[in-house]
Parts: structure tokens; C-alpha cells; sequence
């Protein structure tokens, strides 16, 4: 492409992303009502249109299937691009449980009576414009959009290739539901489709406010090199269990085969088992007969080794601990104790979702409280770290970072605050002379 | 220096930062009564080392007036290196107002049964370790050590090299304070004094988890460009006045004076007025020659100057909208109305804080609402926005990014939350095979 194609190219992009921010500027001032009657609409729009986007949907598949078949995919992709009449039904559910959600916008947080007449109040309000690039799901389309719209926020999507023709559908019954109300809001919700596009984005820090990729560890820690935009991720989820010796060991084992076999290429699924020596001799041999049963492979510490020394353990390196594997593996450890196990998963782990396994309150206290994670659990599964399981409605995506939104995140993610001030002609230099004095009285 | 000496200095570095994070750790389970404790402590520390700080702290300014003697150091750092008795009482005042807060740890934010016997809880926690990076101001020891004491912190505090002595005593009050409660608690707090510690501190990201710059624009920005933890900081502040056609001229006057002069290098004062052109030719006059008495340079559009024909204005161009001046310059422009002044804002403006001038209350919830900067006000001076001003106690800094903590930060920048989930050995297996299914019933 010649420079002048690119440079116009970049122009085009910028323009959406323009249009996106005051057309989220007027969405941002409706009503919650207005809101919600947009989010009512495109959930009715989009079973109205389920026979349109499944035959996007199919036509989409058909040429994934063709580059799977000519080795240029993976067929893994197929699963998740592949969509149906209850696929678009579950969408639709999803977006009016966004609309029942309490509005959050414009939510006083906080008042301070600075003096007479000068009040401070700390309101809830969208971020501006979020840029959401994800791979092939196109659920995620009426997810982010119902979240971005209950937010009052503009959104700039970037969605994979391969469901192009889906997303197309999915986008244009957005643009309906918001004209419903407003012609000039179809432009809240700006649509990607060239590669390309995504380094454009990353570039836009003046116009846009947050980032979000979804996809391999490897995009996302690209994003979070390549961007000064702020952005919600996850690089990995190396997660961990730890069976304390007060642990309830029949439970243990149901857990732990649940929270590696469940869906093992889930973020939220456990990588790593640490274990009391106190109970390692009775348990071992137990868990590591269970995840073999499950076609876990298993990768253990010498003393792991030496209790199941009739079972097939490869040795784990240091590197296993640095390992997300995402499949069926797993590696485990013997352990002094909860301290031991609290510094291990502190310096290993990639404070997104660890565990607890006792029937000691206290020491699962200890746990909880110095583990430095997003979810810390107690005799539950992994697996739970999850929006909908969490019942935040949508999710807009898990993050592993400690500022703003923090785990899963739902619509708190998609919104700051700002500090409105009213006065009546107040000036600093009364109260630096000493001739007032503040108050600050909180009245909220 | 050798490189093997660099790589020891970078170890000694990073084992006092870990230090830090372990010492942080226990200081995070300890009671809200003993946190505050510590603070009362110091606060009475430094009062009874009244003159040991003073001595110091002449002993920095004598060398600081050394170097400005032979032109390697600006005189405007002497004024805010040296400190005095009244100073030292402000400081142990402060310390003081930060115990008397509300404990912010361990706050549960919301509570939801998931299902019988599973229960997720939102609950605060410190971030970790913060670094704070400063200039010669040693009220920032006091101001910051209390800020992350009182909300379970570790801190790595770098000094500016002027100010050294009277750090290191500073430093030492925090040591004793906290030894009084555990002796091992001392490490929570750990001082670098090297120049080259700050690129050290940048690059651990795993134990570091948010960097505050507090000094010059470009420094700032050096940070947010050469840093991969998240950065509490500002880089500029170029606050606009909008003047309404239904505003309050005479008020408007002494706000905008105020605003622009009553300390003009601070992030928060007055750099761009913007003013209504059905009042312009009124008013006008009025403002620059107020302005001009109190010492400040006018820069202008076209408009203004054609306004005041008889008054000394230089023509404003593209730049001057873009520039913070820090002194005493402002520049003013004749707009349509509240869109334009509002697009303009929106265009030009650093979302820092900006401000209408007007009696009519809808135009005043408008530019409000629409104004994308942190602070937005209405009839009053920009210079309010300031954490001592919002009543937030003691100031980590003033942030102009919009995630996590925005504004004036205090307490809550330090911040952030973890979900505990309690179960009973549930696995999601039994969710999503439909044997059971989820309550999510909000507690709280």
C-alpha cells in the first residue's frame, strides 16, 4: 500500500473513532430509560434476525472450513466461531439482563460541603471510547455492545476474519436498536474488520480511553507492549491449589479434577497443586490415580515422585512453574505448610485465581489475605473465577492488573468518575490569606 | 562503575523493594488501631525532633545555596527544600488527620451468594508496594509514608538529592514509628538515594505495583514512557475557563485573577478563558485589564484584540493552545457558545480540570457533563482542585488518567480490591451440566 493509501487509511479510522466519541457523548446524557430501550431492542432484533445471522454465520464457517481443510486454521477456531438458534438466544437473554442491571451512571459517590455554598460531589460516568479486539466468538459482539451502551460508552470493534460475515449482521442490528432513539447514535458503535486496523487503535491514546484484547497470551501481551492506551487483560493464569493438611480430602480431589479438567484451556483453570507433607503420603497417590484416570499428565517435585513411585510422573523442571499449560497437564508440589505454599503462589503465581483447600478458618484467612491475587478461594474450584459465575451479568473481560477493574469485569470496568464542583464565585487566595476556612463536611 | 558492581547495586535495590513487600504484608493484617498507632508515633517523632530536622535540613539548604551560588541549581528549589518549626508542625498535623480517617482496609464493597454455601465477597486491600518519586519538598515524607501506612503499603520512596539530610531523618522517624509496633515492620519503608535507582525502580514490574512521579512535566512523561507498572501521575495541566453569556461578570473577574495568578505554576491554575461573544465586548475590556494589573501577559485571538484595540495583546497562535505556561501568560479566545467552548475543551484541554462561569444551572449541568477532565467546575476558581482543598486528607498525587484513581488522589489511589469466594467443595461440573444452577443473590 502506498503511503498515501495508508495515511488515508489511518484518516478513515480516526474519523469512526472521532464519530464513536461524540456519538458517546450524546448516549451518555439519555435517560437509563433510552438506555435500556435500546438494549430491549436489540435483544428483540436479534431473534428476530436469527435466520440472517445464521446464514452469515454458516457462510463464515464454510470458509473457515475450506482454510482448516487447507491447513491454514485451526479447527479449534471452527468450535468457537460456530453459532446456533439457541447460541443467538442466550445473546438475547444476555442483553436484557443488562438492561434489568441498576443504572450505574450518574451515581453520586460521594459529597463534601468544602464550605457555604461550595459543594463537591464525586459522580459515576462513562470512560469515552473502549476499543474491544477479539478472535472468532461472535457472542461477543451483543456482550460488549450492551456494556458499552449501559455505560454510555463508544466502542470501537475489531473482531477476527473469520467471522466477519456474523459480525457484520451482529453490528448492523446495534446500529438499528440505537437509531431507535437517536438517528445520529448508530455512530456510538464503529466496526474494524482490516488487521491493520488494530496498530491504528493503539495509536488513538487521545481518543481512546481503554483497550481491551481478547485472545492468545501472546496478543494480549503484545497489546499491553505496543499500546499507551491503559489495558484490561490478562497475559496469563498460572492458578494454583493449595491442600492444606486440615484439608477435607475427598473434596479435594473432586475439586482439583474439576478445576484442571473442566475446560482446561480456560485462564481460570488450575495449573499447579501444592500439598501439606503432612497429608501428602495419604493424598498423593489419591489425586495423581484421579487426574490420570481424567488423562491428566502429571509433572511432580522428587518427593511427590518418591510417594507414588508405582505411577508415571515426569519430574517438573523450574520452568513447569512458570508454565500456563491450557491443556492436560499439571504440576505438583509437596510443601511445608500454608507459609511456604502463601511465598510460593506470591512468587509464581500471576495473581488471577488461587485456592485454598481446609477446614481451618483461620489459616484460610491467612491464605486469603496474603495471597496476591484478583480471586482468592476457598474449597471451591478454580474454574468459579468467571462474570457470569460471579453473576456481574456480561463480562467485558478478566483482568490481571491491580489498578481499576480487577478479575472479572463487568460494567464497573467501563466506567470512572469525575469531580464536579459548585460554587458561587469562591477564589483560593480567601482561604490562603486565612480570611475562610474550610469545612469539609461529608454529607455522603 | 563495573558492570559487576551495577548488577550488585541493582540486587541491593531489589532486595530491599522485596523487603518492602513482605514488610507490607504484615503491616496489612495488622489492626486498623495499630496502623494508626504507627502514625500517632511519628506524628509525635517528629515534634520532639523538631530541631534535629531543622539542623538538617540547613545543612541541605547551605549546600543548595552553594550550588545556586555557582549556577548549577535554581533558586525557586530553596524555597521549597527549606522547611522550618511551623512547617514540622504542619507535617506531624497532617500525619495526624490521616490516623483520624476511616480505616479503607479490609471494607467488604459487595457480598453475593453465588449458590447455598457459596459466597463471593468484594473486598479492599493495598495495592502492594508503591514508589514515590519526588523533588525536594520533604513534606512528602510524612505526607506519603502516612498515605500508605494507613492503607497497608509498602514504599519506596527517591528523594531528590537536595534534600537528602533532612530525608534521611525524616525516613528514620517512620523507622522507629513502626518499629514500636513489630521491629520487622521498619523494611515497609525503604529510602534510595541514587539518581540511577529511578530506572532501577522502573523495571520491577513484579514487585512494584504503581509508580507516583511527583516533579516537572517532562520527568512525568519520562516515566510513563519508560515504565511498564502503571503510573499515578499528571504530565500537564491546561485548565480553560469557559465565561457564559449569562454569567456573573464582576464574579467572573476575580475567579479568573484568582485562578491565574494566585499561584501560577501550579498543575491547577487557569491557562486558556474562553468567553461568549454576546458578552465579549462588555466584559472583555474589564478581564484583560484586570489581568494586565496583576502582572499577566495576554495572548488572544483575533476577536479579543479587535475587543480591546487600546490594550497591549499579543495574537495568540495554534500553539499557544497547546502550551501549559506555568507563569504569568494566558491566552483567551471569543467563542459562539457553550458547544463550541466545549468542543474547543474537548480538543485542547488535558482533562485536568476546567470550569464555567454562568448563572444559568442547565448550561452549567451540560458543560459538566460533557467536559471530558476530571474536575469539572461551576463558579469557582480551578485552583480548588487540589487534595487538601477536596478534603481528602493527605495527596499522593493528581492523577489525569481516568482508570483506577482520577483527580486529586488520596487514600483510595492506594487501593484496590480482591473477591474472596467461600464454597463447601463446589466444583462448576455440576453448573454446567445443569444439575444445579446459580442463585447470585445480592447481599449487599
Amino acid at each position: 500500500m502506498s503511503k498515501v493509501a495508508e495515511a488515508k487509511t489511518f484518516e478513515g479510522v480516526a474519523a469512526q473513532v472521532k464519530g464513536a466519541r461524540k456519538a458517546a457523548r450524546t448516549l451518555s446524557r439519555l435517560s437509563a430509560t433510552d438506555r435500556n430501550k435500546i438494549l430491549l431492542t436489540a435483544a428483540d432484533l436479534l431473534e428476530a434476525h436469527e435466520a440472517e445471522i445464521l446464514k452469515a454465520n454458516q457462510q463464515d464457517c464454510a470458509l473457515l472450513e475450506h482454510e482448516i481443510s487447507e491447513g491454514k486454521a485451526s479447527a479449534a477456531l471452527l468450535k468457537r466461531l460456530k453459532t446456533s438458534s439457541s447460541g443467538i438466544k442466550d445473546m438475547a437473554r444476555q442483553v436484557r439482563d443488562v438492561a434489568g442491571m441498576e443504572d450505574p451512571l450518574g451515581q453520586t459517590l460521594s459529597t463534601t460541603e468544602l464550605d457555604d455554598g461550595l459543594i463537591l460531589n464525586k459522580v459515576s460516568c462513562p470512560l469515552g471510547v473502549v476499543a474491544v479486539i477479539f478472535e472468532s466468538r461472535p457472542d461477543a459482539i451483543p456482550q460488549v455492545g450492551s456494556l458499552a451502551i449501559k455505560t454510555g460508552n463508544g466502542l470501537v470493534l475489531k473482531g477476527g476474519t473469520e467471522a466477519r460475515l456474523t459480525n457484520r449482521v451482529l453490528v448492523s442490528l446495534w446500529h438499528k436498536a440505537l437509531a431507535t432513539v437517536d438517528p445520529l447514535l448508530g455512530n456510538a458503535i464503529c466496526a474494524l474488520e482490516d488487521r491493520a486496523d488494530v496498530a491504528r487503535i493503539l495509536e488513538m491514546d487521545r481518543d481512546i480511553d481503554l483497550v481491551v484484547p481478547r485472545g492468545s497470551t501472546e496478543f494480549v501481551n503484545y497489546v499491553f507492549q505496543h499500546s499507551h492506551i491503559p489495558v484490561l487483560g490478562h497475559g496469563s493464569g498460572i492458578c494454583h491449589i493449595y491442600v492444606d493438611d486440615a484439608a477435607d480430602l475427598a473434596q479435594a480431589t473432586g475439586i482439583i479434577v474439576d478445576a484442571k479438567t473442566q475446560y482446561p484451556a480456560a485462564c481460570n483453570s488450575t495449573e499447579k497443586v501444592l500439598v501439606h507433607q503432612e497429608i501428602a503420603g495419604e493424598f498423593l497417590p489419591i489425586l495423581v490415580q484421579a487426574l490420570q484416570s481424567a488423562g491428566v499428565e502429571i509433572r511432580a517435585c522428587e518427593r511427590t515422585t518418591a510417594i507414588c513411585s508405582k505411577l508415571e510422573i515426569v519430574p517438573a523442571t523450574e520452568e513447569d512453574w512458570h508454565t500456563e499449560y491450557g491443556d492436560l497437564r499439571i504440576t505438583i508440589k509437596v510443601v511445608e505448610g500454608l507459609q511456604t505454599a502463601i511465598d510460593h503462589i506470591n512468587h509464581y503465581g500471576s495473581r488471577h485465581t488461587d485456592c485454598i483447600l481446609t477446614e481451618n478458618n483461620p489459616a484460610a484467612e491467612q491464605f486469603m489475605a496474603e495471597v496476591d491475587a484478583a480471586s482468592v478461594f476457598h474449597n471451591a474450584s478454580t474454574r468459579f473465577a468467571d462474570g457470569f459465575r460471579y453473576g456481574l451479568g456480561a463480562e467485558i473481560g478478566i483482568s490481571n492488573s491491580k489498578l481499576h477493574a480487577r478479575g472479572p469485569v463487568g460494567l464497573d470496568g467501563l466506567l470512572t468518575y469525575k469531580y464536579k464542583l459548585h460554587g458561587n464565585g469562591q477564589t483560593v487566595s480567601t482561604y490562603a490569606n486565612g480570611s475562610k476556612s474550610f469545612k469539609h463536611r461529608r454529607i455522603k
